[in-house]
């Protein structure tokens, strides 16, 4: 027989949605006149905004007609996309990246997935706890870890423990390491840095040669004006950072597919034979195992940049911080101690009654008909805690946090 | 600095067709006046069928409303159109698929490139030479092979030479190996195999405990009846073969992005402690790196399958099939030897008086304004060899062939 990967034997368990996915369904199936209430996957649940929609029917009719026919369309993005997330994410912010360093794809699970492709099979690797699953899990598969332990950490990465003490944005390690992943705000626990705490990740990339893989998928959701949107925003950071972004959460675009990734050209790694531009390694990749982002969408995204799709996204997004508003305030009313969701859509909650994660999802799921996400499903560190998202209809949020309030 | 992958350092030169788009540049830029005809990449031209753009635009309107809006789709593909690919690719052609041995993509060029992970790093491979320039190049990045050699080959991968003599269609090879890439209707010769050589590579597999991973891109353009449009007509396949397929070449889906995989539930692999799913591994592979295809497009991707749909696919397909005719029959004329372009969109040439294939591609673009394919771009044996594309407009085809014959 042909030999697999053995790396994903490793895999401690099944990635962490799908599981949650499937204790509902039996849930479900067990009790089909309970009506649940879902809060668990960040999955966005208003509208696509009108303006994305008829930039994406334009591109549907251009696409009908001889003239405007579009086949493979360049692997990393269409210019206009690409000029206009220079324009109006980075300029605004006085921040210095060229449409060049932008590579568009079809979302940022597959950026931050396919990222440590490009990095050394023996590449060391700190890792935030708790944290996406996806940075851990590809890893893992990539053969870049040893086996997990009892609490599922793997061998060889170098955890940076987030608790309540460092307020859920661990400081960097007195060791070195090739790769860090950041998140901010953070999933899953509503974080931010600040701009003194990123100068500090820039400064030790900088002395101990670290590349910093800086997720910013939800900086939609920042309020506090003195929270960086960029990790570029830290001067010197053109030079150790590559920066995530995505249109999922911000316009909305979770079933519509768009994201993109920033790698500047002052990024090297080290190489067989000396330095090597991090971006051409990247380029590489990408115009090898992607075929660029549909056109449509493409056109669709370009639209959320407009006055109108702007309007619309504000709009959702302050729609869905008044929910984690509403879920904060109830949980604190019903004496659970919680975090984030004040510059983020996440509710990061500690379990009452030192109840494990587990546990606590499964009392919810019983007791309240409520998904939530367990903490300890992005990590050690997340035992004890709960991640709620604020991603729902008003009506659906409110009536979790009561029956919350009144059931648990 | 951060550790990279130092198998990249090995990849021998870009990818083919960036390099092609490079040399036309240049030569439009020195040329401004010059009117060429592309007849390189295998890109098709008429527009995205009417059925298909209905659908997407009824997709895009029901995500505009509160109960319509779709978010995070099924990483696997939505049921809707894995059941309809079940109806109608293999269902009529008496071939057992079930929907979930579908896992829906945004292209094939992703799935031929991220298929390799699954496997183990030490994998024994054996690839055709000609050759789609993804499966060397992915496997190269993976670290799976050697340094290249002066021909562009690569160590440690097992070469099956295509040639006139064999019709381009190698045999299996004496030595076993543990994958096996196969991509019948044939890119970049045109060629096709029959039932019988297909029976040999099933046999073969077996035996000798190979995967084959079988390329079904263009079997839309196979006009033989006796010719299998899928691997798994030969009995014993679901047991072997993984197969790919592509909404690109058929409904036109190149800058619209849908493909799909079958990986049947009987092909296990050879793990750590024993015999592995295949179908569980690059199950957990596409939803840990993988977020689903836009539903927009997967709707679109279902229209394909609609009576309308299908008749003006139809009508592309045999539109291309006469652009291919006219490009063997002027190349015939011109005294120029083809294979190909009978059951694919390929034609593929021998270059005359014994020109390289990149010398024969300047010459081409430079006395006739046409852009090709280099046959050597494919791999070692395509030296000698150039392809014709027959995705055009009818009157740039026939001009490129006139333009051949009357000034080469």
């Amino acid at each position: 027989m042909a030999k697999v990967n053995q790396h994903y034997a490793k895999l401690a368990a099944g990635y962490l949605f799908p599981e949650i996915g499937r204790r509902v369904a039996a849930y479900q199936e067990a009790n089909p006149s309970a009506e649940l209430i879902r809060l668990g996957i960040g999955d966005v649940v208003l509208p696509l905004p009108e303006a994305v929609r008829e930039a994406m029917h334009k591109a549907i009719d251009e696409m009908g007609t001889e003239e405007g026919f579009r086949g493979y369309g360049p692997e990393q993005g269409y210019a206009f996309l690409r000029e206009a997330i220079v324009r109006h994410d980075f300029a605004p912010r006085d921040v210095d990246i060229s449409a060049d360093e932008i590579f568009v794809s079809d979302g940022s699970k597959c950026d931050s997935g396919n990222i440590q492709e490009i990095f050394a099979d023996d590449a060391k690797l700190a890792i935030p706890d708790p944290v996406y699953p996806v940075y851990v899990d590809t890893n893992v598969m990539a053969g870049r870890t040893g086996d997990a332990d009892d609490s599922g950490r793997y061998g060889g990465i170098l955890y940076l423990d987030g608790n309540e003490a460092n307020g859920f944005c661990p400081a960097p390690p007195s060791e070195p390491a090739d790769i860090v992943y950041l998140c901010f705000p953070n999933n899953p626990t509503g974080s931010v840095a600040t701009t003194e705490q990123l100068a500090a990740w820039v400064e030790w990339a900088k002395a101990n040669g670290s590349v910093l893989l800086f997720d910013a998928a939800y900086e939609a959701y920042i309020t506090d004006p003195d929270i960086p949107h960029s990790i570029y925003e830290i001067p010197g950071a053109r030079e150790v950072a590559i920066e995530f972004r995505s249109f999922s959460k911000s316009a909305g675009f979770t079933g519509t597919r768009c994201a993109y990734i920033v790698v500047p050209h002052e990024l090297s790694g080290r190489g067989p034979d000396g330095p090597v531009s991090i971006h051409s390694l990247w380029s590489r990749r990408h115009s090898t195992k992607f075929n660029g982002t549909s056109y449509p969408i493409q056109r669709g995204a370009e639209a959320a940049y407009g006055e109108a799709g702007h309007a619309e996204i504000r709009e959702r997004v302050d729609y869905y911080m008044v929910n984690a508003g509403i879920i904060r305030d109830g949980l604190d009313a019903a004496g659970v101690k919680t975090f984030g969701g004040v510059n983020a859509p996440y509710v990061w909650a500690k379990t009452p009654e030192g109840l494990g994660s587990w546990e606590f999802f499964d009392r919810l799921l019983k007791e309240a008909n409520v998904v939530g996400t367990p903490g300890s499903g992005f990590g050690a560190c997340g035992e004890g805690y709960f991640r709620l998202s604020a991603f729902g209809k008003r009506e659906q949020v409110e009536e979790a946090v009561e029956r919350i309030r009144t059931r648990m």
